[in-house]
Parts: C-alpha cells; sequence; structure tokens
C-alpha cells in the first residue's frame, strides 16, 4: 500500500537526519504502523531489520509466517526455524551499524543478546525515529480515532444512563460488564476498565476489585479498547449512586471547569506543558493543587500511550494531527477522587474532542 | 510472606553464584513472583532495585504506589512525581555494579537509558538468574497450575460436548465466545483463543478471523488465560464438523500417539530435548516429520511461555516441579492442521497430566 511505502520514506529520512544506520523494530506499535504486521509479544523473535539505506527484512518464527501479509516492496520475508539462532540472523542481516535505534518495547533479552553480537554500535530507542511521525495523525487516523471514541461514548453513556448496574455489584463486575460494552460496541479487544469506587477512586490506577459498591458513592471509571484497525479509545467519566455531597459537587466543579480550560488551550503551536499548566491552575487555584498527582495527558493512536505527552517539562508545541488524552483529576486520599478524560485532536481550525458525551457527574442507580 | 522471603534468599544466592551485582526488574513475572506486585506495561517506569547484598528498593510511579502491597521486609518503596527522571533515580540506586542483570521483558528504550547512565556495567538478562528458580513449581505452585487446567478443561469439554456452537460462526465469534467461558470457569484474563478452521489450521497462531465455519471442517481451538493468582493455563483441542475424511483420522491418530508418546517420555532426568525427540520420531515415522515444525512445548506458571522449553538443543534434565505444555502438531499447507496440548508437571513419581478431558477428534455440531 502507498501509505506504508511513504511511511517507510518517511521514516529512512528521520534517520537519515538523526545519523540512525539501522532501525530494529518488534514488538509494539512501530512495528503494524509502518508494515501492517503486528509481531506477537512471544520468546520468539519477531523483528524488523531496517537500514537506512538497503532493504528490510522481517525476521520471524517460521509458525508465525503464515500470518505475514507479505509486502514485497516494504521487505523481504525471513522465517526461522525453530532450532535456528534469530539473535544470530537479525545480526548477520544487520552488518556493521554505527548506530542502531530499536523499538521502544523491545524485550530486553533480545537488546542484551543483540548487543553482544553488536559490540560496536551505539543504542538508541526507535521513538526518537519514529515518535514524531507516528504523533502526527493523518485524516484516515484520525477518522479511525473518532470511530473508536464513538464506541467508547456510547459505553460512557450507558454508564451515565444508569444502564450499568452498579449498587451491589463489585467493581470487578462492572469493570468486566464495560468490557463487554466496549466489545459489543466494536472494538477488538479490551485494553482496561478502571472501575474505582468510593475511597479507591483516590487510587488513579485503582485495580477493580472484590469492593462491592454501594450507594451514596462516586464510581470513577476508565476504559479504553482497541478497534479493529488498530486504533485505540480511552474515557474516563465519573458516576455517583445517589446524591452527592456538597464538598464533591465543589470538586468536581474545579474539576470539569481545568477539563474544559486545558482542552480550549489545546490549541496547535501550543508547548504540551502549557496544557498541562492551565489544568494544573485551574485546579491549584479551587484548592487543590496537591491532589492533582498526575500529568494532564498522553498521546494515543495505535497505542494507548504514545508522543506526545502532555507534562511539565515537555516544550514540545502541539501540531496539526496531534491526539492526546486531556484528564486532570482530583485525589482526595482515603475519601475520594474523580478525574474526566476526553480524547482531542489539535486541528488547525482549533482543538477538536473526540469525545462527546456529557462531563457532568451523573447521578445513577437510584 | 515466608514464601517471598524465600524467594528473594534463594535469588540473592544464584545471583552471588553468577556473579551478578545487580537485579533490576520491571514488567514480566519475575517481579510478582519475587514481591507478590506486577509492574503496569506503561511508559511510566516500575523498576525494583535489587543488590545482591544490600536493601531492594521498588522505584514506582507515585500515581501506582497506592496498589502497592508493601513488604518493608522485602524491599523500600520509592514514588517518583511526573515530572522526576525514574531512570536517573534507578541509575543512583544502582551504584556502579559490575554487572547488571535486566528481566527479560523490560522496555528497551529503559535499558539503553539506563546503560547511558552505568556505561561500565555488563548487561545481561534476568532469566539467567531467576529462570531456573521459577521453573521449578513448589507444591502450591503445582495445585495452582492444576486449578487452572481444570478451569481450562470444563471449558474444552463443552467444546467436545457441541455445546459451543460452530458451523454458521466465524472463528472470531467462537473465539469470543471461548473467552467468556474460559473466565465464566474462574480465569481473571483470557490470554489467547486460536480458533483456526478447515485450511486455517494449518497456520499454527493462527487470528481467529471472519471466515464462516462450515460443515465437514477440523476446527483447531488453542485457549489459554490467567487465574486470579496468576497462574496460567493453555489447551489445544480439536473437533470436527461432521464425519472426518480417512486422511485426517490418519493424521489425528499419529498426532495422539506422538502426543502420549512424549507425556509419557517426560520423566524426571529427562532432557528436554529428548521428549522433544519423541514426538518428532512418532510423526516422523507416520510420514508427517516435514509437518510438526514447531517445538513440542514450553514451561508454564506465571507466564505462559517460559522455562523450560522441550525443543532441540536444550540438553537441562527435567527436574521434580518443573509444568510444561506438550503440544506436537501437524500441519498441510493450504489443506488442514491438527495440535494436541495439555500440561503436564514433571512429578518423583512420573509425569502428571494437568488435563485431563479426553484427546481424541470429537465429531460436533451436525
Amino acid at each position: 500500500m502507498a501509505m506504508y511505502a511513504e511511511r517507510l520514506r518517511r521514516t529512512r529520512g528521520r534517520m537519515e537526519e538523526l545519523d540512525v544506520d539501522l532501525l530494529l523494530l518488534s514488538v509494539g506499535a512501530d512495528l503494524p504502523w509502518l508494515t501492517g504486521y503486528r509481531a506477537m509479544p512471544l520468546e520468539r523473535l519477531t523483528m524488523l531489520v531496517l537500514p537506512v539505506d538497503g532493504d528490510a527484512t522481517l525476521v520471524v518464527p517460521r509458525l508465525e509466517a503464515p500470518r505475514v501479509v507479505e509486502r514485497p516492496e516494504l521487505f523481504d520475508l525471513r522465517p526461522w526455524e525453530e532450532t535456528d539462532d534469530p539473535v544470530a540472523l537479525v545480526a548477520e542481516l544487520a552488518g556493521a551499524p554505527r548506530s542502531v535505534a530499536v523499538g521502544d518495547r523491545t524485550w530486553a533479552r533480545f537488546v542484551v543478546e543483540l548487543q553482544a553480537r553488536l559490540p560496536t554500535s551505539s543504542w538508541s530507542a526507535a521513538s526518537v525515529v519514529t515518535g514524531p511521525l507516528r504523533a502526527r495523525k493523518d485524516s484516515a487516523e484520525v477518522a479511525a480515532l473518532r470511530r473508536a471514541s464513538a464506541a467508547a461514548d456510547r459505553v460512557a453513556a450507558q454508564l451515565q444512563a444508569g444502564e450499568v448496574p452498579l449498587v451491589g455489584r463489585t467493581e470487578a463486575e462492572v469493570s468486566a460488564d464495560l468490557g463487554r460494552r466496549l466489545l459489543a460496541e466494536g472494538h477488538a479487544a479490551v485494553n482496561f476498565a478502571i472501575v474505582a469506587a468510593g475511597a479507591n477512586a483516590a487510587s488513579p490506577h485503582h485495580n477493580p476489585g472484590p469492593r462491592v459498591i454501594g450507594v451514596g458513592e462516586i464510581v470513577l471509571c476508565d476504559f479504553g479498547g482497541t478497534m479493529p484497525d488498530g486504533y485505540c479509545s480511552d474515557i474516563t467519566r465519573c458516576v455517583h449512586t445517589g446524591e452527592p455531597p456538597a464538598e464533591l459537587r465543589h470538586l468536581y466543579r474545579v474539576l470539569e471547569e481545568a477539563q474544559a480550560a486545558a482542552v480550549d488551550a489545546a490549541v496547535v503551536g501550543t508547548p504540551c506543558e502549557d496544557v498541562d499548566g492551565v489544568a494544573r491552575r485551574v485546579i491549584t487555584e479551587g484548592g487543590y493543587g496537591d491532589h492533582f498527582i498526575h500529568r494532564t495527558g498522553h498521546g494515543i493512536g495505535l497505542e494507548e500511550h504514545e508522543d506526545p505527552y502532555l507534562v511539565g517539562g515537555n516544550c514540545e508545541a502541539l501540531a496539526p494531527g496531534h491526539a492526546f488524552s486531556i484528564e486532570p483529576g482530583i485525589y482526595l486520599a482515603g475519601r475520594f477522587g474523580a478525574r474526566i478524560e476526553d480524547i482531542v485532536v489539535a486541528a488547525a481550525s482549533g482543538p477538536e474532542p473526540l469525545n462527546v458525551v456529557p462531563h457532568g457527574l451523573a447521578v445513577v442507580d437510584v
């Protein structure tokens, strides 16, 4: 496909620019972004060997070769047998590169084995090459992200409408329910479905567990998955079983304002850290500065988390096609917490939120 | 818990033996095996810094710190803030080790960043230290694997009894159905559910897709998941929609014989490669030697695939407590294929298969 050839051309261009002789891609999203093929996360090595000039070779376990859609214009296929040494094969194809960039999620065991075979090379992470390319989505990718967000929105709407029973069920049960709904709405895989009730909502990455949800509790739901085309969704909404107390209402109003202000701030040309700064300022002025303990957002695409990161210290400017979450949160340890998250695209015409279900604290299941 | 303290003691013992000054564990199963805590596979670094002598420190993102069950007798907890540099923190805790063993699945980007900070250290994979320790399961671990296999067996029995509709559904639909059944039978997560019908069954790692299953086809189902306690299941059974043709019956008889012979051969003291050799010999004598294109099996425990591997070239002897799959297959490209897989434990009293549902080619759904 012309799309992959164009991505390959741009990747080689950046390799030249950055003086990277060889790119080695294994598990993770760089490989499917560049070739349409996703490596299985297994102890059997799959690796694309891509010299800055010269032909690329995809080294795959023989038993996975039938899954590869061959693209001879992009790469040669080199299956290896169970008793072969795939690291030796990659090293042989690599030659003697001065500088190697290796896919960010490649397993360490393969990195150290390859380094032993290529002892004179200097090593860096492939995202230095691919990150900025992958971060700027083209219109087809934005459309894919829009479909993923719409599917997640439908599940969020069910949650807000009270169609997902909460009271009397465990967090784990509700998590499984949200997962089933993500699949029913078109996702191919569920990547996570955090359900955190009451005091558990003060733990941003809470593991949904056996805690039974009661009346008068906030229920933070943060869920996302991967669509059949590989693009991801990620949304957070909070609901409350019964009327929320005044203090929580106040906290939630501050949070809603911070999230909306950060979305408005996500215009092309703005440094990533400034978007984070906007959310942080609103929350600090609201009196909860110490309780917003994470960054404001992360890029999203073929991975749930990728460039660009909306975090203090990242002075990279937003560019057209950047797609990312905006998800401030406020967490009062031992009491409750809340987070609101949308996926947003930085378009030339201004920030475009892909999640459009209401942001308010819906009262449900009473 | 005494169990973790004992594992830590044995791990330090092997580090001394192998002259490893520092163990760095991140994503993967070594960390939960050693501490009970599983790192989230995220761009935010989680890493246990374990010197051969001296205290261990678990470096975690602050927003995940609430998930950690603290075990002060095992490690100190060191949360890092969103704008901190966790690699610098790990390097500071590391000191100046001569030799570092890093968890096999640690992301390459962290390895290359750490190497830049620790330029005089030599690097190896942590499985050199932990692999042999984790491979020999104690009685509680064998009991956990037995429960996981029993849960998978219940799903396989439903498949063989014709309770899983096949004809007229797509492979992907049947895959999702098997996944739901794994969860219903007690798994916490589905790791894979290969459903490969007809000619697709000749691709060992086939992606279940939109192909509609017809009458008169073999359907290869290879599925497994993780139980709430972290231990894994993995089973393969084949069924046939309607009466199988004579040629397939013959192929399947050869396969069944090979699988049973390999199970019988898996006695303590036998080199791993000899178990592989037994399955291969039966299949070769049956006339299908060129069509058994993968190893005979892999270890299983907290990971689906771990030491020991039953593959040509692995002369390690089976030891009491080794747990592994025995899963020969025969694949006729473009026509059909079959595989039979059980999890087996090498016990002092002889090989103990944990999967006990029948191995025959059940005729279903007609």
